[in-house]
């Protein structure tokens, strides 16, 4: 479909830019170049030839309009937390920066309802929301960092999804710029629609080759009163994760339910070095859960549950965060298992995620691909989702065998996803690290379909060129 | 884009069906096309050339090969209980009745997923699984007979979708046959996902345009153990509509939130005939809410702080439904005014959506344009969801009138609707009739989005044609 022969950028593009958007806002050093050539996955940079900061909608559909003219290839750049290479300029171009559409619009209370510019910074949205007893849950371990726009790219999840969805159940419309510069709503400010084909879900989790999310209306909940948190050690990483699908059986849903391997909780004390948390020996893997609610009461009823529940599946003592600094303290464990194992060694991170009921099984299966290969891995993740990242240490591997042999140990790991009823990434995106993969989960016509879809927005592939798709 | 010259079905095309599917199973009398030419949309009837009921994927996968070669148009129909003529063979050509996929395949209770064909009825699907604790919420009016197929084409949505969303949000995966015959899986059988785009949102709500959904894995939830219904009566209607904002400003999420206007609630007392209700002459409107959960001491508090709310929009007395017996029959009361409205007039239905807040504008505003117009409407709905039924009464109007006059109100209607930030449908579809409106939702770059991915599934457009799109 692609050629890859885009236009070189030269001076005569970077004056019509400048004239758009203003030369400050016109990027061309090696420093920015390589600032913004990044993401979060693994060391990989890819600098665009030029960054641009536009800060209305306008000025990004002008300049979609000349880059889809002269062939100009262009990469929309958010906060550049992504763990999939959605973000890497890999044709170099146009890294077109949404830090600029940085405005929360509205919060409109009446009808539970924010209208937001893609830059913000999640967590900023949700802090800003709860100050009006209202909810934005999905909240990726990047929240303090990563932007809604990026969010809804990658359908981005987080611990909280398990009870309330990820970013795609929040989205009711959006604006987008098309690769030739049009402008289009994708559907209206309604909690049902049933009017036309869905372009809101299609955008959502499109990793930014379909078009440029400019505006978007997000979904709100009235924010739930009080929260219980504990975590609870068990003697084996399996039994955890049996444990996890016997609580929803006994009908309870937390609000996270999160896994960590005996591993990541170390590594994470080791890093992060102001928590204290004193662990036995025999204790194998951890489960963080976290109930939710406005009646304490009842809340503590779930817990009993919960508690006779893990009992079966042999829990060791466990731990109730006390106040909000200690949940602080087990949520920050939790949250930077990611950053503790990138200190400590080269690494590769999968996404994986099957129906949740086969986590104990993927999990004995990526072990036992390990134990051939010769890898040792980090696993952690939402459990509630069945959604286990898989953090894959280089350590004393040579170069032959991380570059040539971790790939078929990838594929199977995969493959066994997709023997689960699972696939391959559940809200960190397939972008450019993962796309040869794809053909595991689909057919060739399901590929082709997503292909045709991609040519339908961008027949000329200028935009975010060579992602998702192998 | 399409020429709509199909080919005409003859005896050749008759026995090949036959030979494919089974002579029994090939229905060509003028009396099985008739029956098979309508839904639930006004009179209207387009008889299919043959109806086919194919039992297997395989036979529909031949089905379509062959159409798709033979330049025959397919309408897939399912239980035919439609409101926007989605299932209308407008063309002729074949009516692919899906009614032998009746089967539920699988209840997953340990992932808390069931696997079902398409042509199970709604309600079987919500008992069957209810046996085993779990939930799957979706239940439009007609869920005694409708198939989850159509819920599926329609993203249909229902009373409870104000608690626990519509159709969309319930689909984990699909199994789909595209016009060309082939064979897919839109997704994973995961909760999360972010692979790829996301077929499976694109496949609901098609309206059987893009392919045949031949099974569907959905999720499922554990069933709330209590309910609490009650009646509100008001002296506004607009003061009822207005309180149903409030109702979530004050943090409650009730599971049902209906609006019935006093001559639906008269019109359906009248029809159905053995439910006795008392109803004082200033009411002009009522409420009907539901709560749900596991706690009945904490979903009274909510009702208490629900009865606060109310009264200032002034309320009237609260009728509490004592039993499941006078549950059953208030509900019955809601469901059925779409039928008691069809049995005392010619009509057409509007399925307006706007955000919650608006709704009383809507409602004032549609009052406004009947008035102009001259016609009566009867209006009622899922007034928490901001989704507005619109029954225009034909009553004494002239032919003239009905025929030429009326869609201009109708326009402005959803003029008015998109105006407030909704649009034409909220789960009803926009199918065969409501097409030539979609102009006032979306630009013609919109449309023509929608026309090319159309394309994509259907490049021959032989799949349900002349559908939702103008």
């Amino acid at each position: 479909m692609s050629t890859h022969h885009f236009h070189s950028i030269g001076e005569k593009d970077i004056l019509f830019f400048q004239k758009i958007i203003g030369e400050p806002f016109v990027l061309v050093s090696q420093e920015d170049r390589i600032h913004y050539g990044h993401d979060e996955t693994e060391d990989l940079n890819f600098p665009p030839d030029v960054v641009l900061k536009p800060s209305t909608t306008k000025e990004i559909s002008e300049v979609m309009k000349y880059c889809f003219e002269m062939n100009i290839c262009v990469t929309p750049l958010g906060a550049r937390t992504g763990l999939s290479g959605g973000a890497l300029a890999v044709h170099g171009g146009v890294g077109l920066s949404m830090e600029r559409f940085n405005q929360i619009l509205e919060i409109d209370e009446k009808n539970l309802q924010v209208h937001v510019q893609p830059g913000v910074i999640t967590q900023v949205l949700q802090e800003t929301v709860e100050k009006q007893g209202l909810y934005y849950p999905p909240d990726p371990s990047s929240r303090g960092s990563c932007f809604i726009g990026g969010n809804l790219a990658e359908n981005a999840g987080g611990p909280h999804a398990v009870k309330y969805g990820v970013t795609k159940d929040f989205v009711l419309n959006l604006e987008v710029v098309l690769p030739n510069g049009e402008i289009i709503q994708t559907g209206a400010n309604t909690l049902k629609n049933s009017t036309g084909y869905n372009l809101t879900q299609l955008m959502v989790g499109s990793e930014g080759t379909l078009g440029i999310i400019t505006k978007a209306v997000l979904k709100l909940i009235p924010k739930p009163k009080h929260d219980i948190l504990m975590l609870v050690p068990f003697s084996s990483a399996e039994r955890a994760c049996a444990a996890v699908s016997a609580i929803f059986r006994a009908g309870i849903t937390p609000s996270a339910l999160e896994f960590m391997e005996r591993d990541a909780i170390d590594w994470t004390l080791k890093f992060v070095d102001d928590i204290q948390l004193p662990i036995g020996d025999e204790v194998q893997a951890h489960l963080l859960i976290e109930i939710d609610g406005n009646h304490l009461d009842m809340m503590m009823k779930d817990c009993e549950i919960i508690m006779e529940v893990v009992q079966e599946f042999e829990a060791g003592e466990i731990l109730f965060a006390d106040d909000q600094t200690q949940k602080d303290k087990l949520w920050k464990l939790r949250r930077r298992v990611g950053e503790a194992v990138k200190s400590n060694s080269v690494y590769k991170e999968e996404d994986t995620v099957v129906p949740r009921f086969e986590l104990p099984t993927l999990l004995k299966g990526v072990k036992e691909i390990g134990g051939r290969y010769g890898f040792q891995s980090v696993c952690y993740g939402h459990a509630g989702d069945g959604n286990l990242h898989i953090n894959i240490i280089k350590g004393d591997l040579s170069d032959e065998i991380w570059t040539h042999q971790l790939p078929l140990a990838i594929k199977e790991i995969f493959e066994l996803c997709v023997q689960l009823g699972g696939t391959l990434s559940g809200e960190h995106g397939i972008g450019w690290v993962q796309k040869e993969y794809m053909p595991i989960s689909f057919s060739q016509t399901e590929l082709t379909l997503m292909r045709s879809i991609k040519h339908v927005f961008d027949p000329k592939n200028i935009l975010n060129p060579s992602k998702i798709l192998p």
